[in-house]
């Protein structure tokens, strides 16, 4: 016998599992060996939800957000929601975030990536050339660019900004500064410089 | 609107991949919402791969090995390997790992597990019974219990070299030592122990 190998159909599930974020090929050796000690069934089971996945879950066509079945996502349906706030993300993760805090009560807009001159992404192959036509639709009043504050995001940022600098409406981002229950003493520079450059009356 | 939800097909992937060890619900969703970002039919694939899996990979109805489509495994249609030497492994995974060391030529018998009270684990939910049988069958000179050095591994070994041990054969144990290339002052003290307690003449 040549070297010893493992059934092909259970390399196949390796190969899939590899392709995941942080999963490397001894991990997804190691899963896949843990699946085949479930019932038969549960591992069909998953492999079906994983089938009718992207069959079902589908992206908003107003906003890019998780949608189902080709429709509208559940914050564009909601009558509740200020539409004259606009908030800019970067991925339609980051809205669930956004949510938990049960803050923002406006829609959202979400780019699909962020500009990457490294990356060789440029503005065509993001969603914002269909920014300006929406903030008209919607009556706008005021966009918020929740990106992150690194390189990239605060070159898209400005990108969008001037993008909108004809525009009749207010144009802001997140605040930077300490997160919240942070310790300064741990702090990196760059955020001490940004929470003093905020800094607030109280 | 309440609580905002991740769509409910999503939250079945998330749930599967939750029942993988070591992957906790964090992990479940930032490994399900990058599967969101491949194109569908990458997730499709993955999905039917598993759906076949259990159908394909099956275990070998004479040793417990990973096998496919029902037959026999590889190691026992071949006519190459010696069936007078006999491997007692806990688990099928363990095997991968002998056959890469190239040194094992005989054959292999899965048990399924070790021996827990703790577990609850008695001899009738592993694969030991056949043990005596196969025996006869593959007329098997010498029974090597490559179980893990732990207290369940040892008594396992304890149980089977006592099960048979009115039959005319070698019951041997894998040598425990310093691993290849360790550093002494890192090996800890059952395990120097262990290496002194079985030194050779060099």
């Amino acid at each position: 016998m040549a070297e010893f190998k493992y059934p092909e159909a259970l390399e196949e599930v390796i190969e899939h599992l590899k392709r995941l974020p942080g999963i490397g090929r001894r991990t997804a050796e190691r899963l896949a060996l843990a699946m085949l000690k479930w019932d038969g069934e549960k591992i069909i089971a998953f492999g079906e939800s994983l089938v009718k996945l992207p069959v079902v879950v589908t992206f908003c066509p107003e906003c890019g957000a998780l949608a189902e079945n080709g429709e509208k996502c559940l914050i564009c349906r909601d009558p509740a929601r200020d539409t004259k706030l606009l908030c800019v993300v970067e991925d339609f993760s980051q809205i669930m975030s956004i949510e938990k805090s049960g803050f923002f009560k406006g829609v959202y807009h979400v780019l699909g990536g962020k500009l990457s001159p490294l990356e060789k992404r440029s503005a065509e192959d993001l969603n914002i050339n269909s920014l300006p036509g929406r903030i008209e639709e919607l009556a706008v009043r005021e966009i918020i660019l929740a990106l992150s504050p690194d390189v990239e995001g605060q070159a898209t940022a400005m990108y969008i900004a001037r993008l909108l600098q004809d525009k009749k409406l207010e144009i802001t981002r997140l605040a930077q500064g300490l997160p919240a229950g942070a310790d300064i003493s741990f702090a990196d520079a760059a955020t001490i410089a940004a929470a003093f450059s905020g800094r607030r009356n109280i």
